[in-house]
């Protein structure tokens, strides 16, 4: 792409994105009092929707086992750890048949493409089979989306070739709305499987109002995964109703233990 | 190494922790009356030991070439970005003579080895001349100092083969003295050229206890940087006096003109 080629790429993509939150915005206001939040969910149910994440700089090897053992017992969706943890994780769950996630560029999503997807492929070549990465987030507030749309697309690929999904973590927190439409839109023409909100390290974290939004512009086909923040059975639930098929928590066993209290099947 | 010689050297390296902290606290309960603080730096002398920090994950273009053309105004040791920001800043720096030093690893410090040396390596095919890693912590939370040495010494190495320097981050807010110290014994055996207290992103940051637990450690020919929450001039010189020879800071602008303000010569 020539750099004319690029600013007119990156203008039509401000451009859609802008009228893209204009028709969710217009869509939401019809939609929202037909729509009440009546998703009830039993333990088994969220359990499988949910990523038991350890991230913490600080975790040890003890506290990873932990979170796979805890894993097995509820039958998480996955074990999110850093790329350090990846092989321990998949020794630990061994014959579980719970996928390891590994976090990629992660929390602040500014290091090079290149080295994106060389842990990404890294991770994967340990056993994992999910990877969530960070965009570029200056490069959005830029907007660059040329260079935010390539920096996915080749952690992507990389996860594609293997084998493995990829999810993506926008950052909701230092976005505007029309960013987290743009992120959204270049998350789909890159191929990936999931949108996600956040990386929990920022000073915010999922939203009900980010959930839904980040569905409306993704639609049916590609994830939204809600993580940051979420604590309680609640928080998981109204995410789930908000359009999140995925979630991401530390405090899982707390979030189920609650599903199971509440009067909802198992 | 087998599991067994890996055990024992990690047991020796924790024996070798152990003593080493007791003998400084020893020597420094009999130094300290005779060693006041007593260092007075002009603001030309300081803006030469300080890297001019940007990180935000939210980090504009503008943001970060601001910080470049600050570092040029005042003449600081170098500019240290995330690794996305490197060739921006090579650009922004053309002529200046002030190096661009870019983080890895960071700042987590849990991911995989090889995905630390290859960002490494591609910081430095970028232009960036100075690296700071972060150390896997929760490895050294463990005691195994074997593969945290090991894991220093491929970036090092990776540095060192392209002419760059390597500083190591141990993120002190995480840490016992005895780990602390144990970090620094690694990092000098593998080689680095600086020891570093944190990242900024932690908890909390550099303590002048800590710097001089770290010089002590580490000696003369290792350097120190004191980095995370230094925000004005007496916090920098006091760092400085505890044994830092180097500062990390995003407050460097404010940090020199208020020792420009001191009555102090330049």
């Amino acid at each position: 792409m020539t750099n004319q080629d690029r600013a007119t790429w990156n203008a039509q993509m401000k451009q859609r994105a802008a009228e893209t939150l204009q028709r969710v915005r217009a869509h939401s206001v019809q939609a929202h009092p037909a729509q009440p939040a009546a998703v009830r969910l039993g333990a088994q149910q969220l359990a499988a929707m949910i990523d038991h994440t350890i991230l913490k700089a600080d975790a040890t090897s003890a506290m990873v086992k932990q979170v796979c053992a805890e894993a097995d017992r509820h039958r998480f969706a996955s074990v999110c750890v850093n790329s350090a943890n990846v092989a321990l994780c998949v020794e630990a769950l061994r014959g579980t048949n719970i996928p390891v996630c590994s976090v990629v560029g992660f929390p602040l999503g500014a290091s090079l493409t290149e080295a994106k997807a060389f842990e990404a492929q890294q991770a994967i070549a340990a056993g994992a089979t999910e990877i969530d990465m960070v965009i570029n987030i200056g490069a959005l507030k830029d907007g660059d989306y040329a260079l935010v749309k390539d920096d996915i697309a080749r952690v992507v690929d990389a996860c594609h070739q293997q084998g493995a999904i990829c999810k993506v973590i926008i950052e909701t927190t230092y976005l505007t709305d029309e960013e987290k439409v743009a992120a959204c839109l270049l998350i789909v023409e890159a191929g990936a499987d999931y949108c996600k909100t956040s990386t929990g390290f920022g000073p915010s974290g999922a939203t009900v109002a980010d959930v839904a939004l980040m569905r409306a512009v993704v639609g049916p086909d590609t994830g939204v995964k809600a993580a940051g923040g979420i604590r309680s059975y609640e928080d998981a639930v109204a995410m789930v109703a908000a359009g999140a098929s995925r979630i991401g928590a530390s405090a899982s066993v707390k979030i189920v233990q609650s599903a199971s209290d509440s009067n909802v099947e198992g």
